[in-house]
């Protein structure tokens, strides 16, 4: 079995929940989860979510089923076996400042130090063997140095994402065993190089940045199909507007900005050269809900100097897109854990990630990144082998 | 020098003429030109165009110059250097009944073998390397044995397509020589066996079939995303429009049935399960020119159950599309003959053909073709080895 | 109370019963009925659904509330009160042939003559004010002569609508009332002379033809919009592609070609020139299901002859669209007989009529058309006078 | 003749200028001008422009013919005749701080009230009829009370559009004779009661506020098609991006403030409810140039409780488009003056303008609004009368 934790009990854990428990019951494909084409040596069954934090007053206390009832009742059957887990109170660090009125954590009673002690001591109650972090967007600066470290935890000058990250360290050195944790927002984790060595230090695994759905992986693939005809881009315009709660925090700016870095640098990675780009969620409308819009609009040069020009518009709902990533997500994570795998594995994050750690690592086509992550599992006989079977 | 003859001085051969020395003058950049990322062993600048065939009474005598001055000349500089090359009588086999009022070949004076005997001699004359077919999409059938070849040509049963391949083998015979036929078209070339070994046989190359431009190359790459995402396809519809004398053709019914075969394979190929689909160009429209429409609606069930969909709309150039790609092509082809290549190169045809021979070799991702063709061509030497150079 | 029969008990009739019935329980907001927005001296619960006639064997012999239970059972709640009324047999004169297997009517049992006797024999027995036809879109000759009429219908050659019409005129003069037809499908009724003087003779009415839902009022309101502004449409291009029986039925050329009539009616008669157009069902894409998908793209010369152009692209219910509209189809036909209109009524087709008859009669911006029909009602004191309240 | 003069020597006005000119050398045809597809008392050959003014150091002391080679000299053939206007320096009122580097207007030098009596001085030297505001967007708070103009103006509190309005007011005084203001931009001065009052007692016109082209008049017609069957629209979104100074200047918050509330208008004054929406100019795309993309995502319910939706997405020229409507705001402006009308004309903004002046006064569909002013000028006898001739 595999235990997962998962931070933010949102739109994305739930239909991750949700999802995971139809499946296993049998009566929901895995439509969505990559791996599931090719047989994978852990069975999706085997994942078991048996914790979860949240800051909101509406969610903490209440049980995995509760809120699920709430938030997707009125759109999908919710399993029962949701019943099994109550959502813990976490750290706050201001994530939802300003979006969730009465959002308290555990830093605003105790303090932060002793926050990520409090956390660290619920993990080791619970012995996840990965931690995935879906909490709302936040602003973090990555660690200078190691000794800041420290200093800046004192001070408070951690972003909840980066409290979680030392919280899941501190359990992995009192329980002396390797985790791994999927951190599936912009924050920065696998992409400072910091928290990666302590990762390593501790044998344990950081992978990251922002789950790649939607419109950014899509991008990758397009410009990488027009960059092997050398056809010469000229412009990207990409919106991206939805009405959840996602799409609501990401029109603060500070939130905003760290959505658009994740998103533009796919541009001059993949291409080779810069391009004037506009590449941002850019609103938010409440009736599309977890449904958001996007449109694209790319144009470039082709033989003979003449212009073309290419319109994606799209209707996707956002969260269940990512969670069908986590499912794999944790059963590569605990693949490579059991492998002796630490640090970052970039050939993973390549995949799965909008800003793949680490730090300096390129963005490059989806396609491409598929198959090498394809060739590493079957080479550590995770994957079976041979052509990827189409069982879809 | 590699020396290339056209079949058919159409809107592709034209656009490759006159981008080709336009790019050798300097004046132009090589945008839309695979391999110019990288650094090829042979330069652009030693591809030559030394002969051209046709049946439209409008071209044949004149010279491409005087071809490319009516058809590109208000929209591009036509280069005077093309004065050098006379557009010749071909073969017609009836490709443009009904199309082209008074088009008329060497078959219909001499008999379907002389007309064969005739083009052989002048390719003789010519020395090409490589002939490249571009004429007006035809309906072919595939021979069914070497045995029926001699009887279909003396009874005047083969397509004009099957007669200038002939017309290739017994030029190479005659010269003791190789020579690539480069397919351009949907008629099925490379994917008849009977040809393939007659090539094969001949020491010669035989690439094809139907070039991969537009929306069907970029089809099996949002497809092949879409598997790879595990994400299960719907539906898709594709519309295509356009104003040229192509799109006009494809209003004939037995010439849309040639192409909708060649754009759906890639539906199964790739996803690995069929799915309903309409995928066929649509509708001539006159004002639209060269400059096509395309239309495409892709629906699909996401993790949880839930229904995503995407629609691409883009206005592209068609013929210099295709044009860019013969460029490469043609030296490919040389390479190849070069290093003793002989029969078909599936590794070439899967990145730039939309039927890729031989028959039964699947349509993949384009992204994955590109890659495997890179290392092939990396592997003899061709390309300049390493990471493909952003050089755009 | 308005009493209805309906011809054809397809998607649109089923939405027409169930919308209706749960517009009258309250359970509905009377959305996508035009009237709604004003004060309608009819109001919507005054109408009711008496009888029936279909040709397909699923069909005849059951109950609208079966039928509809097994066509939107899966989407929609279906109202008990449906219960109420069977199908009967109707006239087949072939409309289905090669669609539904075993579809059989009363003409194949009967003869043609005979079968028109029957039909009437039941309006007299079912009492309807308004007869809706929503039958398979067949080909149909208009009448060239009165005398022409009696004996095509002795040797069998008129269509099912035709026939329908003829039982209405025979209903109408044995009960020496009047009656209104609502012909919403491309056969040309209000488009025939002949048809449309018996009409005028018995006192009745006959409104049509081919509802207007969807793509072609849309262009309508879009070439107004850019004849306005005196813009030069260069071309239009206009794709529909849907899953519905209705879609499949336009796959068989004979049909198509009656839509395609009735949707091209509307460039030439709003821009005042005819532009190159392709505007058509385009094909039947069977997940798509009643979800049709149109893609439109338009192209114009602006202000110092530059280029501009615009894409739609839909997602539409085609179904439920018409049955709105034929809500007040029904009541506005109820309102002009009282009044004493007979014949046809321009102002009305002019909206709701994709080709508004009498024959000759321009295609109008639907804007417009929508504001000499409200004033027409509101001159005759049936709608609320003073602007239009905006009470959606 | 009816003189012109331009405020603002942009994109708009330069189209204007090129575009006028080769009309009247007959070598471009009148497409884009509204009133051409009928005949207008008004030729087009005889309106003249007759002076201009910026704050573009780069713009000032050249003549148009040279602004217009800059500007649009490598698009279009630019007539000589434009070397018989050379741009004056106007009032800047901080206009184009931060865009314009060097920016200088009369009233920095001189302070106001100089600047606007120098402003009124030059247009009685150049007297036009017509004076057209084409200025950048800018921010503008509406006069309170008529008492408070002149202390506004004499602390320098007003926005260089108010300062032109009130320049063109000193110049009617003097002169005693009527002029006309056209006001493009979005600054509310048709929408301004004291200034609306101030032209009305100098018997002059002040048509405004901010020319309706592209996404919004086109949003204005979609609406009221979907309002008129009454579908429940749910949502709007309208991204608009291109890469002109008019977009750069958008960028600023407080310009994209104002043209956000001239295009939001819409969506209440015409649904009759307001519904959530986003409609902004969203960003600045260099390569984009004049040419914007737009994309708009509409979703509604229709009959029985079903979701459609509705996707735009234009390549429009932005500023051609509003120099046709400019064309034949000129005109009908003298038309008016002639004819003694003075304040504001609302039939004339309601179809030209976003915002349509007087303030309060409702945005109403194009299509109908064009029909209403179309009846206005055809009963004061300046248009021909009859139906609108289709002589496009
Ligand atoms: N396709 C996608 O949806 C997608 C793709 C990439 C990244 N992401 C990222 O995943 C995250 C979750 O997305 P979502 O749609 O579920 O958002 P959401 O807003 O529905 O859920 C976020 C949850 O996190 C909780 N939370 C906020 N701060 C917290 C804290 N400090 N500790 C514990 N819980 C906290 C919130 O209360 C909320 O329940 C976002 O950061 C989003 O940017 C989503
Ligand atoms: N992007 C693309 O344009 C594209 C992509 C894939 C395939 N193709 C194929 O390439 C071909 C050429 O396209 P095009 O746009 O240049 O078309 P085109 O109609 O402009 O040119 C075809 C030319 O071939 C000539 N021709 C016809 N029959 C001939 C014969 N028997 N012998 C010699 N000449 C003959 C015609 O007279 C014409 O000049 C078509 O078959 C098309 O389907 C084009
Ligand atoms: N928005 C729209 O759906 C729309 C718009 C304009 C016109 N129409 C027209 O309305 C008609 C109905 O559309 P639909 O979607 O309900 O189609 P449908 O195929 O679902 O229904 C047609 C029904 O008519 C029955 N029928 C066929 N021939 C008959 C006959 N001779 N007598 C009695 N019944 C017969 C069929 O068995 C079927 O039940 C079509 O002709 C269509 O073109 C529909
Ligand atoms: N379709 C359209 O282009 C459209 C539609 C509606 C409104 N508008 C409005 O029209 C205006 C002009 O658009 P454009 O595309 O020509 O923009 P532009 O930026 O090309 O031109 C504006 C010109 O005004 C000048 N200017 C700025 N402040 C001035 C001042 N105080 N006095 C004199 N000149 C001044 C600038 O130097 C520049 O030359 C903008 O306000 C725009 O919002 C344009
Ligand atoms: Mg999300
Ligand atoms: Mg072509
Ligand atoms: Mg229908
Ligand atoms: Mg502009």
């Amino acid at each position: 079995m595999v235990r997962i934790v998962v931070l933010g009990q949102g739109l994305v854990a739930t239909h991750l929940a949700v999802g995971l428990e139809r499946i296993k019951s049998g009566e929901l494909e895995p439509v969505g989860v990559p791996l599931e084409r090719f047989e994978y040596e852990i069975p999706v069954k085997s994942l078991e979510i048996v914790g979860s934090f949240d800051v909101d007053p509406g969610k903490v206390g209440r049980t995995i089923y509760q809120v699920a009832k709430d938030m997707l009742g009125s759109q999908l059957p919710v399993p029962q076996s949701l019943e099994a887990v109550r959502v813990e109170r976490g750290i706050h660090a201001g994530s939802v400042k300003g979006l969730i009125p009465g959002a308290r954590g555990l830093d605003e009673d105790l303090g932060m130090e002793e926050a990520v002690e409090i956390v660290a001591d619920r993990l080791q109650h619970l012995r996840p063997d990965v931690v995935i972090n879906v909490i709302t967007t936040e602003r973090a600066e990555p660690f200078e140095t190691l000794e800041s470290v420290r200093d800046r935890v004192r001070r408070g000058l951690v972003s909840a994402s980066q409290a979680y990250a030392l919280a899941v360290l501190r359990y992995a050195e009192r329980e002396a065993r390797r985790v791994a944790l999927v951190n599936a927002i912009p924050a920065p984790l696998a992409n400072d190089p910091v928290l990666v060595s302590m990762f390593e230090e501790a044998g344990s695994l950081l992978l990251g940045d922002d789950g790649a759905t939607g419109a950014t992986p899509l991008t990758a693939d397009l410009l990488e199909h027009l960059a092997e005809r050398n056809r010469r881009v000229l412009s990207i315009a990409q919106f991206n507007i939805g009405g959840n709660l996602d799409f609501l925090a990401l029109t603060l700016p500070e939130k905003n900005i760290m959505k658009e870095k994740t998103k533009s640098s796919v541009v001059k990675d993949i291409l080779g050269y810069d391009v004037p780009h506009y590449i941002k969620p850019t609103g938010f409308l409440e009736p599309l809900g977890d449904k958001k819009f996007v449109s694209m609009h790319i144009a470039w040069k082709t033989f003979n100097g003449l212009e073309d020009e290419l319109v994606v518009n799209m209707r996707i709902n956002d969260s269940p897109a990512l969670a069908g990533l986590l499912v794999d997500l944790a059963r590569i994570s605990y693949s490579l854990l059991e492998r002796g795998y630490k640090g970052t594995v970039y050939e993973v994050n390549a995949f799965f990630m909008k800003n793949p750690g680490p730090r300096e690592a390129p963005n490059i086509a989806r396609i491409t990144a598929f198959q090498n992550m394809v060739k590493l599992l079957q080479g550590l006989g995770a994957l079976s082998t041979g052509l990827p079977g189409r069982r879809a």
